[in-house]
């Protein structure tokens, strides 16, 4: 077998056999193929696309290529949820210690922020003391003491998709369906769990813009779980604008905590709910999603989501009066507002500029050993279908110092647009595959 | 600017600006960007294609990446001659010494074969003595004291050019027009010729197997000609089988003399005299082309083509016996004849099939420091439209030892096909761009 062969045979729209995915996988993973012969088979990957067989069997490859965590010590279905990333999406902050709370058990690898959004990891870190780099035994122990545990992403498994990652990211083919189907369920698999929960946003903020590009990575994705006999949910969200109120690590925790406690915005509080109730349904809690609806809305009403936070946060060592006086986060000492350049009603907003204008802040990295100042982000006031006045607040920039804020004002003001007539709110949840 | 940026627009099926090109390929010759990075945008070349104001410019990119020759003190157009290669192609062999012999200057910097076909230079040196790693001024005084000189190119010259095409070798992406089309004008342009006749080889023994290809290779070879003021003919010639009866380098030298000397098979004499006429036309010496065809023809049959190639061998050290002599070239001491497998008329011959068969008997090479055998090759007695019976010989293997030879006989046989009707025979030229 030889590496340029097939690099021809995609090239040429052909389909690769097992073997020379296993092949290419191997080798580059060993060193043995050089990252300009994968470039260019990631370029034709790219262009001229792969077949489910293909993308299946560069899945399981890929999660070969490194450890496999062994869960099975934990009873119970143990469900995954990730999700593909958004503007001020704090999901899995809210939404993992309300399953958890429902007596599901959670085993999470996180990953970390890297461009335009923020990753889960970075946010809990901004809870002072709590840790993410923990032990596999750790993690295994805490998860049978309190049926929740999050830890950042072993440096150990999927080393093959690690490898070709850091190779798309400089080579232009990151936005691939197949390549990130396959990189996203490499790691889900590797990881350990049984059922996993897809949250895969689509739309300005988000890495699919179309709806029709985030159903297809959904389809994708899901048919390798079900294939593999892992029974998986791809939930299609909308990330047209950012969810709920805050983008920004520690303004996100604070807006996590404000949803546990039932004080939550309707649009992030909908995404939650929808995705815990098919969460629960995966874990065989309840067939029917009304009746999970209510039982994720009774876990916020009776405190049982805030609690099991608290106990995750104690356990991970993190300072738990974070609950009572979110104060206590890193907190910006500048806010400053961002006046409506027009009046009428809002009709749309380029969530990706409010997330890049976070990372110019300080607030998420370029490359990936890069510092973030957790404090900072931006305050969404106004959104889409909001009627406003010309002078209105729309955003708030909470920046480390006011030069830093000021940089950032015009790129956020052309990132809304205004109609004369009314706008329709939209629907946060598109389809469920 | 920014070679992510740039990969991503060619992935997108976007115009690169002049300036993003001459950025790629001076930064890349500087080594400032990475194989990887340019493997990934050759492969979104190759796919997406260039627009004629790309290739212009990628080609005087190259042209300009090196040092260009300076042929100003020779009088009269010079005018360069270039095959895109093919089996058993001695053309520039022939005509070079028979256009020469008609007053026109020739200045012509050759390579080396690589993969199925065999190179000019190697040819010439499988004469004993003759030095095709002359010094420029040695070149230059040889033009001007016989009016033609032949040197192996310039390590100096589209030093951009050797770069990327060391690349695309490596990762399947040689076989793009854009690509080709550039690589061969930036060598042109840049070994100083004033006018180019470029023959564009066609068929199972070609770089390019379709018509349609090869004609679209000429024309955007001919548009970079005519772009920068440099007149420029294709003539695109049928390679479906191997061009006259030898194919090897010795075994071919030993056929170009004997086609100046009145006694070359029709096929090659006819490509020899249209092409020779062609470059006559292009050096203002007859426009009318039956004219000129005639002239190469009287140069065969008076003998000055054939003195002019002794003054060359003679004047670049080769041993001028060879002309009186050919049984002076090394000779390959085992001839093992291929019989026919069936009876019928000849209806095609996979000629690639024949020019790696001179590889694996060491008449080739498949890396660039492979010492080859120059005495090895294939004698082709059976042709297209030829009638053959069972038994036949079809070929005559030229081998060092006996067993190589019989290693390549099965697939020399596996090449030819036989049809129960009479088959015409093809035209050698299928059109003049």
């Amino acid at each position: 077998m030889n590496i340029k062969d097939i690099i021809k045979k995609k090239r040429d729209q052909k389909e690769l056999t097992d073997d020379e995915i296993k092949y290419f996988v191997s080798e580059y993973s060993n060193g043995n193929i050089p990252d300009y012969q994968i470039s260019s088979l990631l370029m034709a990957i790219y262009l001229n696309g792969m077949s489910e067989d293909e993308i299946f069997t560069l899945t399981m490859e890929m999660a070969n290529s490194g450890e496999i965590l062994d869960l099975s010590s934990i009873e119970g279905p143990i469900v995954d949820k990730h999700s593909t990333g958004g503007i001020g999406d704090k999901v899995t902050l809210v939404v993992l210690p309300l399953v958890a709370s429902c007596g599901v058990n959670i085993a999470k690898m996180s990953g970390r922020g890297l461009g335009y959004t923020q990753g889960t990891i970075d946010k809990l870190e901004s809870i002072n003391g709590f840790r993410t780099n923990l032990f596999f035994q750790d993690f295994i122990s805490n998860i049978k003491d309190i049926g929740i545990a999050i830890m950042s992403q072993s440096e150990d498994i999927a080393v093959a998709d690690k490898k070709l990652y850091a190779l798309r990211d400089v080579t232009s083919t990151v936005e691939s369906i197949p390549l990130i189907a396959s990189s996203i369920m490499s790691k889900k698999i590797a990881a350990g769990a049984d059922k996993f929960l897809l949250e895969v946003t689509c739309g300005s903020g988000a890495f699919m813009a179309s709806e029709e590009r985030a159903k297809l990575l959904g389809e994708i994705m899901v048919n390798i779980g079900e294939k593999l006999g892992k029974e998986t949910v791809a939930i299609i969200t909308n990330m047209d604008q950012p969810l709920g109120r805050y983008c920004g690590n520690a303004l996100e925790v604070k807006e996590a905590i404000e949803i546990l406690k039932g004080k939550g915005e309707d649009d992030v509080v909908s995404v939650c709910t929808w995705i815990g109730a098919y969460m629960l349904k995966l874990a065989g809690k309840g067939e029917n999603i009304a009746n999970n609806i209510k039982m994720i809305q009774n876990q916020i009403k009776n405190g049982e989501g805030l609690k099991k936070f608290k106990q995750l946060i104690a356990l991970q060592g993190g300072d738990v009066n974070v609950i009572d006086y979110p104060e206590l986060l890193d907190t910006a000492p500048v806010r400053l507002e961002v006046p409506a350049t027009h009046s009428g009603f809002v009709s749309a907003i380029n969530a990706k500029v409010i997330g890049e204008a976070v990372v110019r802040l300080g607030g998420g990295r370029l490359k990936k050993d890069d510092e973030i100042d957790n404090s900072v982000g931006i305050e969404v006031c106004k959104k889409i279908g909001d009627e406003v006045k010309s002078g209105d607040t729309i955003l708030i920039i909470h920046s480390s110092d006011e030069q830093k804020a000021r940089l950032v004002i015009e790129s956020l003001q052309e990132a809304y647009n205004y109609s004369d007539e009314q706008v329709d709110k939209y629907r946060e949840i598109i389809d469920i595959i």
